[in-house]
């Protein structure tokens, strides 16, 4: 059918590209054969999804991954940049205390994109949704000389009061689920130029964030949540401000994991930096009034004072001072 | 804080720019004093946001505008464009018969982008969700060398049967609600190095889709409904298709605006071309198969036969025949 704005996507160059197929060749590519999520209603193709939101409520998250700038197409392959965007936005979910149901996700591609990168893309994207019961239910793709990922999470309450940033209280535990500094070592061997050890590598490249202990927080009475995705001392800068909180972490309770001591020797590096200050990791930090339910670590507390984090009850100084923790 | 990974907004260049201001400060100057909407139970500014639905159900679509391709900032102000992105969006929900509750926003934007084009871009969503009670709940700012707007729309059923493209029913009235072909017009003008007639070229910046007519067609009974935004029968195709039915257009149905006869005969275009092929106005169209209802125009049937879109009972030529509507 015509249209009388030219399509951007008009110029054939190749048979296997977004340009060849077109953006509804495209859309059928990467949605057939797909299974619907357990809360999709109406899936992909039609204006707009339906999804259940059994309690009345919908928690919602937007993340875009911009090539280049947050990945790097020559360090992760297309699936794990895919399961990436995806992990950042379920792990957004998740620290409300809710479950992920359903992903949209909008596509925006230089039109030379091979169909078999932004197939294997999408299947990251589907396996990570996947991993939680949820489905992609919808998006758009387009032509754009810059490939830009948007990833839009959505999730279910399922009857929980959402756990906010702001509900920390002195007194409170300051626990964490989750890895944390493993991606941040991963990032400083891949600018490196190394491509090992494939566990802290991976990890870059894929996180893999405790999404179950989301809701799980949020049954055992956790009183504010915050997915780690900028950096532990970062994001309870957030929750410290948001609930009006001082709020100290205790190194001695972060264990080191011996491969990040090796590769923090290797390079250099304090790998205790990684763990106060790398992000993408997806872990999640929360505070117990109570007791730290299974799974979770306490490793700090909150008092009254001036909204801050401290590490050892001191302002940290970005490991100037240096931590000595490769004798661990 | 520091955060291990160098930040891409991190290099200032002017005052007054991503850059300079970073994520978190440009979060804070678009969120700050905006008045949530009625639905939203928790706004921007938590890892996720909160948002009523209330029939335990929630409508979802994504669109992405990309800068040079869906938008020119030398041919719509930052905040025309804001508007037009949401109203892309907002349709689209109403095309199910849903009514919008609320929007994310993801901003890929160039650090050396002004605040104050920021700012504007994201009054025009504001403003357009606003126009119909929604407001935005959530978001994400990052830096990218190409400026990228993500925009997902939600909306709440309220207790309606979803109107899909898949119901179209032999026997069944197409009627159409808002204006088409005006956006076609606009853009062929624009194109053309005019700024004039305004309200032609108004339309091309700012559509103005006919919201309330969604909910009040799934009211009536509606079988299908679609939002035209690439072009009547690019759109019923997709309707014809997904029903399995033949759709006529009928001509003599739609008048011609004045207006744009007057562009037409200007630039040597038929302007019925613009209203047949014409996207981006989000006119909506939809089967009844019984009456009408107010506000809607009948402008053809459906019937039995090969999935396919007729104009007069012929297949549209791309206008090559020759309607002659100017002497209307």
């Amino acid at each position: 059918m015509p249209t009388s704005q030219p399509s951007p996507t008009g110029e054939a160059e190749a048979e296997n590209t977004l340009a060849a197929i077109g953006e509804f060749g495209l859309i059928e590519r990467l949605t057939k054969g797909r299974r619907p999520s357990a809360a999709t209603l109406l899936g992909p193709g039609d204006d707009a999804a339906v999804l259940a939101a059994s309690d009345g409520r919908v928690v919602a998250s937007t993340d875009v991954l911009v090539a280049g700038v947050h990945f790097r197409l020559d360090w992760s392959s297309p699936e794990q940049i895919g399961r990436k965007a995806a992990a950042a936005n379920l792990a957004d979910v998740a620290a409300m205390g809710a479950v992920p149901t359903g992903l949209l996700v909008g596509l925006a591609c230089p039109p030379d994109s091979p169909i078999e990168t932004l197939g294997a893309l999408t299947d990251g994207l589907w396996a990570e949704a996947q991993s939680v019961g949820a489905g992609v239910i919808g998006g758009d793709v387009v032509s754009s000389p810059t490939l830009v990922v948007s990833v839009t999470a959505l999730g279910s309450l399922e009857g929980r009061e959402a756990v906010t940033r702001a509900g920390a209280r002195p007194g409170d535990t300051l626990a964490l689920a989750g890895r944390i500094g493993w991606a941040a070592a991963g990032w400083a061997v891949l600018a490196r130029g190394f491509r090992s050890p494939v566990a802290v590598v991976s990890a870059h490249r894929v996180p893999e964030p405790p999404y179950a202990a989301g809701p799980q927080a949020a049954d055992a009475g956790a009183t504010s949540m915050i997915d780690v995705s900028d950096g532990l001392l970062a994001d309870l800068g957030h929750v410290a401000r948001a609930s009006g909180v001082r709020i100290d972490v205790r190194t001695a309770a972060l264990t080191v994991p011996e491969r990040l001591v090796d590769v923090g020797a290797a390079l250099g590096i304090d790998p205790m930096h990684w763990l106060l200050t790398g992000g993408e990791d997806h872990a999640l930090a929360a505070t117990f009034p109570g007791e730290v339910p299974e799974g979770w670590t306490a490793i700090g507390t909150v008092a009254e004072g001036e909204p801050e984090v401290l590490v050892d009850g001191r302002v940290y100084d970005g490991g100037a001072s240096g931590w000595d923790h490769f004798g661990r």
